[in-house]
């Protein structure tokens, strides 16, 4: 029997163990892809509580105290910081099995030394003892950063923004690399609130007028340059769907020009208008040695209500049902005949994807490096033992395992670095149950490589860093 | 190594047998979705063999057989009572692995005391001692439910139903309640046989002309004020597949007419007759409290040789891809709009829409209760090992398995009762796993108590019982 | 803590250590369905070395290698046999979990009497050792289907073949079965290049014209009798997805002569052709006691650039989402209402099918042999051990395991008979599991005699030999 969240949390044998402890613990993050906001780290931001540090932005444990029937006033609501801590600390008990019990737990004993158990009785002795380890220079932005061994950090930016706190950053003496990430979704949803001023917006930065979706390319083409030099590797794109349609291009124009208008467009124009863009995107990506990470099959907002009231990212997303992968498979065609594919990293939001979305990188796969298209790791609703594990084991049993280039975060926290090691004990205990079982030779040295591979070295050589 | 079935079945570990015997296994059984016949309790039924008790009505059983190549006539036809129980004798061995399997030798075992393997070489003892205990006290329907530790069982009834026996059986000395629910697809069906008989019963039974769709929806009001003063607490659709379609109401009128005239309509008026009736029946099942329960996802009567010679539920209904998530998020968001959202319970057919659904209960959250939108128990032909655990394990890491309303039989049988005792152990073997992984502390207060919660306690507050 | 694939490989307890010794082990292999060319077995081909024999027409390496960043030259281009084979020893060791790395040991160990670990360090040994041995006479075509003890092969034929290396098998002193199977695709696809082809071939064959579709019809029947004097049992057809469209016959014939003239025809014509002869061919299997194998759910050359560059069948084909399963229901139903329903087999290519296959394939049973419908073995991609666990599963869970006609390797290599193995080390491993946690009774004659029936007696049964 094993001791809650003990030094061999969710290790089950003395392979893993190794694994874990002599190999995959101390390397360092590479975390390619969160939403962490630069200017917090350039400001080495301080956190007064842990309701600041916890709920102020997390959509993930918004979700879990609705789901427990706690009103919203607690939850995004005017109710003191101390009041929504104790509705959470509620509710955690509860969502046994839930990937939040565990993340909690680790950043509360890996950053605050609390080895107890966080419930309604334990609130109190929990929120004195994180408020005043807060005050403390080794819980700012930076030192969390930097006491999580954090290598590189992948943020996500505005093509329009001006990437000052990264500019900023540059200067700054800390040994994390911070980059900026390529994200036009605003400027690909034609059909999206906030087009036309994010047009509007392109149009000023880029000092171009927008009159054809040509334009828009050479303005996008602009904009990444401009990342470029300030040390963007990768681009994300968020697609509700992944859509292939083609337009002659003076229809596509219409259409766009309809959409600067404020007037609605077809679903055809908007898919036609997307996949332009898209195209175009990639092709740049490709010329710029940038990765390229498309995400997919997510519904936003569905409850309108609730987007009406609290705006999107408020936790009411969902997953949808992949209805075709028709798409994606021209789209990657495209590509390939045009040799101008990029390093693509797929991630569906649905894991009943995971098995063709593993063939299918089988199928694009290039010489330029190892796993040049890569099976995005378990992605957001499916970030828990076993979404990871059966991305993990899909891909090994489709694809070369060795070749993945691992976790991110995906978090907009400081404290979410945890879940890094949540992923590594996942993939130590797969592999070293494999070879306690004789699937895989015993050779600790072989496998430990291959765990440092994908804990680290596999994301470091295919970002360029 | 494990006897077969013994008192530690499926718990694999100590956590799991403490969870299980000092927690699960004494809470009394809310069956709240099953096919019960009322009339069969009131009469006090009495079986004269397992034939009677087993294969009468159970098409899990016939499948089974079907698969195992036995003739019609053993099955569905006329041959003896004992040759259709040596056939299905027979068949049992070879399913190993099937939950009938397992169900079959609970059932033996803690009615009948018969702790040894049904196959053709046992079948007459199994035969010989059922018959002989049948003809006891102990084995009528009422007592079969009270040894069951049974407090409340809900039927499925007809909106047209007078529930007479739900009425004699509220004046009879019997301790479980029995609650009728109220399953409307008939009237909701316009393209299926029996939609014009339907109506008029309806309209007989109401009172009222049904010359419109707010007339059907006025008539199925006036029956759930009915239903509700005898003690109905939940509403339950079968749909072959969840729709939204919106058309205007002179132009669905029309339609109606058409249907109720045996005019065959098109696909977008049935959608619409069917949309417009399911928005009716949740908002009004809101107003009343009750409990929404919506089966999708499921192919009826596939087989049409069968289906015309033994009619619908004989054991050919089949899983269906889900082919869009989209029409249950506007049906989902239309109630929450108008703020008509009733309590629902979400099963889909196809496990592989496990985790989408886990993700959509959460955008439909409030504050009135705990779990408020719940994703159901693994449904009929999930209802297995591996569907139960898919299921709870989906629901756990997608959201608060502590707030579950957990299992149902949705049987036709008395003696189903053990289907209950299976989840049960399945449930505690998950939890005292993770307990024993140090994946939740070893608490077992806490742990007992949220398994009591999904054995019972959720369900008696769900229900407002 | 077990050694790399020794004796025990798979099995993790005594129980299924025992099953697979004592009853698994050396039951015949029937491989119903693989791309072996007869005249090799005929011509008893020798190899020269295991680039010959593994790499030369083996798209699965082709894969993974591709995914190792290996540049083609290597893979399918004209670099030495020699240093292709360096270039898969150095891929080898990083596709950990992949059942390519099980299956290259086995085949080894098994053949080759090769104990080691295959990696670019002992390439050089393995390739000396395996070309010394390939020079003797236990390493030809027929002694290594001799030393597998195989009763049976199932070849894959197109139906214009004149058999020639069946029948002079049929004189030669072989013990080993080798039928012939009926594979029309070719004649199915009027969209597809080739067809005009076939066609033209079909006529000179059949010696018929071929002016309609009764006429292609007829001499697929023509052909099917020549098929089955030459032993054939079964029929296969690869479909990218299933159909069922229906058109008058008027309009479909003139559909099939634009399609012999080389136009382009709708989606909609290509699918009433594909559905009226599959519909046919499917009629005359039932006459001929044939068994019919349906794949489908594959996405043939995604990547058009190495379609152009290497033809089909390079290791390029991806899964599909199953966007419906209502017209593989309406074929079934379809023969069903004839009473012309074959033994059937599905495959699909997507393991999230699995669970409403296998309730499919329960509502279309029959009286004729136990099994009747089958869900087909892990398919290609599927073909590992979670694949090969999860379809055992599902299918027990939903069907009869025991009534399983089990495994065939659907491979082009003598070598791959290790892969019967495989398949029986999980099976057993699957049982013997359930037996010592109890949820079997402990009867090792019962459970060893079905692990028997799945092994061979059901397929020797099923397909008449």
């Amino acid at each position: 029997m094993q001791k809650f969240l003990d030094e061999n949390f969710l290790l089950s044998n003395s392979t893993a163990v190794r694994l874990y402890h002599e190999f995959a613990a101390k390397m360092p993050v590479y975390d390619y892809h969160c939403h962490i906001d630069p200017k917090e780290i350039y400001e080495d931001r301080q956190f007064c509580n842990l309701t600041e540090l916890w709920l102020e932005g997390d959509h993930y444990k918004w979700r879990l105290m609705r789901s427990n029937g706690i009103p919203e006033e607690y939850i995004t609501g005017s109710r003191p910081d101390r009041e929504k801590f104790q509705k959470f600390a509620e509710t955690l008990p509860r969502a046994i099995g839930n990937p939040m019990y565990h993340w909690c737990h680790l950043e509360l004993k890996n950053y605050f030394g609390y080895t107890g158990i966080l419930n309604a009785d334990t609130a109190q002795q929990v929120w004195d003892l994180t408020c005043s380890k807060l005050k403390d220079s080794n819980y700012t932005a930076r030192s969390l950063i930097r006491r999580s061994n954090v290598a590189m950090i992948g943020t996500t930016d505005d093509p329009c923004s001006d990437l000052k706190y990264h500019k900023l950053l540059k200067e700054t003496e800390f040994e994390t690399k911070i980059c900026p990430s390529f994200r036009p979704d605003l400027y690909l949803n034609p059909h999206k609130p906030g087009f036309c001023d994010a047009m509007e917006h392109l149009e000023q930065v880029s000092e171009k007028k927008l009159d054809t979706v040509q334009d828009v390319a050479k303005a996008l083409s602009q904009r990444m340059e401009y990342f470029n030099q300030q040390g963007c590797r990768a681009a994300d794109h968020g697609l509700d769907y992944v859509m292939y349609r083609t337009m002659p291009e003076a229809q596509l124009n219409r259409a766009f020009r309809s959409a600067r208008a404020g007037r609605t467009i077809t679903v055809e124009e908007q898919e036609a208008y997307q996949t332009f863009l898209l195209l175009h995107c990639g092709r740049e990506y490709h010329r710029l040695g940038w990765v390229m990470q498309l995400h997919f099959s997510c519904a936003r907002n569905p409850n309108s209500r609730m987007m009406a009231a609290l705006g999107p990212d408020s936790g009411f997303d969902c997953m949808t049902v992949t209805q075709s992968c028709q798409p994606l498979f021209l789209l990657m065609d495209r590509w390939e005949q045009e040799r101008s594919l990029p390093k693509t990293i797929l991630y569906s939001l649905n894991p009943a994807d995971n098995q063709w979305l593993d063939t299918l990188i089988g199928a694009f796969q290039g010489p330029e490096i190892r796993g040049k298209i890569q099976h995005g790791s378990a992605w957001w609703f499916n970030d828990h033992k076993i979404g990871m594990q059966e991305q993990l084991s899909s891909l090994a049993s489709l694809g070369i395992l060795g070749n993945f280039v691992g976790m991110l975060t995906d978090s907009r926290s400081f404290l979410s670095y945890a879940r890094h090691e949540y992923f590594r004990r996942i993939l130590c205990n797969l592999i070293g149950t494999w070879m306690e079982n004789g699937e895989y030779p015993l050779d600790l040295k072989t496998a430990g490589a291959l765990i440092q591979d994908i804990c680290a070295e596999n994301a470091k050589k295919y970002f360029n860093l």
